[in-house]
């Protein structure tokens, strides 16, 4: 095989991992960038040995090189290493064994008290701070800053998972980390070595999620039929169970208990100063 | 100069376009990748050639292997390439004229929509679905693809900018795309090939955002008159401006006209089937 064919069959087999064989999109440019993210998979379990001297401050170097909104850079990471202090924030979020596990578990703040501060050093009132879209702003900021991290850490030959379960009790959350007002963990990243096997998780078809010029409902049934299918035979290989996507949505958004709390997280953002107005 | 020594000098000189350089974080791991996020800077003037055939479907597949929260992949992408609705969406976002000149805009969307449809075809309550948690849960979902999206174009030689002022009308956006109730267009993003020189623009020192093991306020007078004075000659260089850090976030904050109708965020979603319980 020559080498643009070889990379062709790479092309292939990274789509095929990521959608299924039967849901391979039309091929397009491709190159080892590109093949890195196609590769993600989030990983559960991590060896202790520490990260190499100036990991962090390489990753959040790439964290900051996101975009940020008007470049208010409204977001803010911390960085925890304690054990104790990595145990309580795991036990936050339903006792997620790998956050202690991880070397690094860096939570990402939605953070306006800086510029809360910045407003009180200026003697200035800034009166845009409470509403809806500027947390929104603080909220996408720390997403793209905590993405460029992924990317970065798994170039290193990391290993990474976000962990959302933190907003099960976001003024827990606040305390342990010492947060001012204006400043909230939106979410966790566990950092480290991976250990174990962990497969690409297969998505929905290109079809079910791109729409081109106007939305249009495609033939879900069909599509998420041929998903599930898939996901399920991919949960019998990784998981011992073989629940389909459908029943996985069913649970995870039918269930007031899902929420793990997080049904009260707009009166918890309000005591930690995001009115929301 | 040797490799090793060549490769540490573009490692420096990459962390002192993006911090200037009196704040150069200390040295870390590096490789391509890391070179390609530092080297990020958002542009906003495009060439009119279309993209390569293929670079639609290599951009979503990039998005969609983010990781998503639950697996639930809450987002969707509209890919817009008509002049007259770009235009249209461009009136929108204060009439950005890079808009109508990029050949692909991108409108990425929490979308919940498809949770709603599954929830009819099986004849089940979401009942999770008005919650805020769900809301921020699709914003994030979208966030992320949309960064690896950034990430993939550019490692394609592609330029992007990220477009909030759609949230300027977030109805107007839902109109003009046919979104059903339940998705929202969060962002959109120009995809092309750039034109014009843009800088990389400085960011904070890493020591106004990153905090280690708890939250603990740095001398941010200090921090921030050497971030103001880097931002105002990055402004010299590059705008015929000299504003610094400080009078931009005063600016863009601190007057109700700056969110140019997205005080009414709140409400505009609830009519968009976000009640934001």
């Amino acid at each position: 095989m020559n080498s643009i064919a070889d990379a062709a069959a790479r092309r292939t087999a990274a789509l095929a991992a990521r959608y299924g064989r039967a849901a391979v999109p039309p091929a397009g440019p491709w190159n080892d960038t590109i093949a890195l993210l196609l590769n993600h998979r989030s990983v559960r379990a991590f060896l202790p040995e520490p990260l190499p001297a100036g990991t962090l401050e390489t990753l959040v170097a790439a964290a900051q090189s996101a975009a940020t909104s008007s470049n208010m850079q409204t977001f803010s990471v911390v960085a925890v290493t304690d054990p104790a202090r990595k145990a309580r924030l795991a036990h936050v979020a339903n006792d997620q064994a790998y956050i202690e596990q991880c070397p690094l578990f860096l939570v990402f703040l939605a953070d306006l008290s800086r510029a809360q501060r910045l407003a009180q050093a200026e003697g200035v009132e800034l009166v845009n701070l409470p509403y809806l879209e500027t947390f929104l702003v603080a909220a996408i900021d720390a997403a793209l800053a905590a993405q460029n991290t992924v990317v970065a850490a798994e170039s290193l030959g990391l290993a990474t998972v976000y962990i959302g379960a933190l907003r099960n009790d976001a003024a827990a959350v606040a305390a342990e980390l010492g947060l001012p007002q204006g400043a909230m963990g939106v979410f966790g990243l566990c950092v480290g070595h991976g250990t174990g096997t962990w497969e690409v998780k297969p998505r929905l078809a290109q079809a079910a999620v791109l729409h081109r010029e106007t939305y249009r409902v495609p033939d879900e049934a069909a599509l998420r039929a041929a998903y599930d299918a898939e996901l399920a035979a991919f949960a019998r290989r990784n998981e011992t169970t073989a629940y389909t996507w459908t029943e996985r949505v069913k649970n995870r958004l039918g269930r007031l208990s899902s929420l793990n709390g997080r049904d009260r997280l707009r009166g918890v953002l309000a005591g930690l100063g995001f009115p929301l107005l």
